[in-house]
């Protein structure tokens, strides 16, 4: 499975002016793809900071580094900047993004958004990228993303706005990531345990787990009013879809097992 | 300004089956109350990567470090044990956390949610604390918090379940940190743009800025269906009231006069 790190880079996020929704995003929908996402980091607009957490994530053998925010034409926007320092590019102007940016300022000024379409230095930043960056074009904002494998990792840039971040990702990321993570199978399940104690659960549960190491098994206490309820989540990722799916319907069967000498039953609440 | 950082643990928001709202609750709170949150990361429930960071933050000389989730009765709940690793403290039977704990769950009893009120192996697991740790009550759940002072860094473990977590925070936190981050102050004001183009405010944005190293500045594109809309977020933080107020207001005289040439005003949206 490939290993994935995101980061988060915007000081709106660190003094709890936005809530970073793209983090949660993107690691649902590359735990879809069989990818698995070992950390997430949010860190300031700061160039030193973003470069940092690229070069730890490499350090620590990461195949894919996602990161969302800082791509914009502002001077805190940072992130392709830093991008190139961890990784030892120069910035260089992306003709290809260039003409990306162009178009995009083309058609913002045609329907009145914008006052000129002229590429002032502000606009152009958004065209200087790392050396061997392949541009993503931007349907809903203006800034390119970036999709950029060397030999060792590969680095997908986002923007943070969620609309551009998921535009982007929809458009242009499927055959890149197919290619990368090739075909992977993620299946999920979801019950309600009769049972609102997560201590007499606990350790039903590790015998199960204990049992099935390839099948992720996880018990959530959630509190509704007065009330708390446990669900558990279990789930498999894997590249062969009948294996998966098998192990775990096995690992279900058997919690169900285990959970019957204390009364408790498993009530589905979803399927994925 | 004591600098922050925050670990949130758990496998289910790195597979995006739970959107982590506890982080940024945090940064909201410490930071009007003058704290400077600096960064934040995500993690698996892995007491290995959990104590890393807890290093790692030691290591940028973080005062002050908050952990949310891993405190449970389940076996996969890491984290009193990764923060006894990290600070190489022993892991121990707290009396008065487990007190606590015994409380809440005779509570729970009498209140019909759990079977018994007797103190089981996963139970107690809750009151296993880094030694020195001052237990937190959990008036929502049963895991009670962890306020940990050492010689080099303040550690502060909550519940990954958002009621607990704030209930702690509410009803434990106010005089620790009061007494720990002194008297702060935080004052912030966000603004419309009359202008959709973020390219067109950038050099602007970055003048005042400049002029004004200690007032944090930022604006944002926000997409509403097809529109652009751009706010700016101006804050500042300190231990002087009147001054910090000041400095804020020199800032946004100053963004007034250097718009005003470009015909762009700035529309009031919210004030904190």
């Amino acid at each position: 499975m490939k290993q994935v790190e995101i980061i988060a880079v915007g000081n709106e996020l660190l003094i709890g002016d936005v809530l970073d929704t793209n983090t949660n995003w993107i690691c649902r929908r590359l735990t879809v793809m069989g990818a698995f996402v070992r950390r997430a980091v949010l860190v300031r607009d700061d160039e030193e900071a973003i470069a940092n957490e690229i070069q730890g994530a490499i350090s620590r053998g990461t195949d894919l580094i996602f990161t969302s925010g800082g791509l914009g034409p502002t001077d805190d926007d940072r992130t392709a900047a830093a991008v190139a320092k961890a990784l030892n590019l120069p910035l260089v102007l992306n003709e290809e993004a260039l003409k990306m940016v162009e178009q995009r300022y083309r058609e913002l000024y045609e329907q009145g958004f914008v006052d000129s379409p002229e590429i002032t230095p502000s606009r152009k930043k958004m065209a200087m990228l790392p050396e061997g960056t392949t541009p993503l074009f931007n349907s809903v904002g203006t800034a390119p993303g970036i999709w950029l494998e060397t030999g060792s990792v590969i680095v997908v840039c986002l923007p943070g706005v969620p609309a551009e971040l998921k535009a982007i990702f929809e458009q242009s990321l499927p055959p890149h990531l197919e290619r990368v993570l090739g075909k992977g199978y993620y299946f999920e399940r979801v019950f309600e345990a009769t049972c609102r104690d997560e201590s007499v659960l606990a350790p039903l549960l590790k015998h199960v787990a204990d049992k099935h190491p390839s099948v992720y098994l996880k018990s959530k206490a959630q509190v509704f009013g007065e009330e708390v309820r446990i669900t558990i989540l279990l789930s498999a990722s894997g590249s062969d879809k009948e294996k998966t799916e098998r192990l775990l319907n096995e690992a279900i069967d058997d919690l169900v097992v285990a959970l019957d000498p204390r009364g408790i039953v498993l009530v589905p609440v979803g399927e994925r």
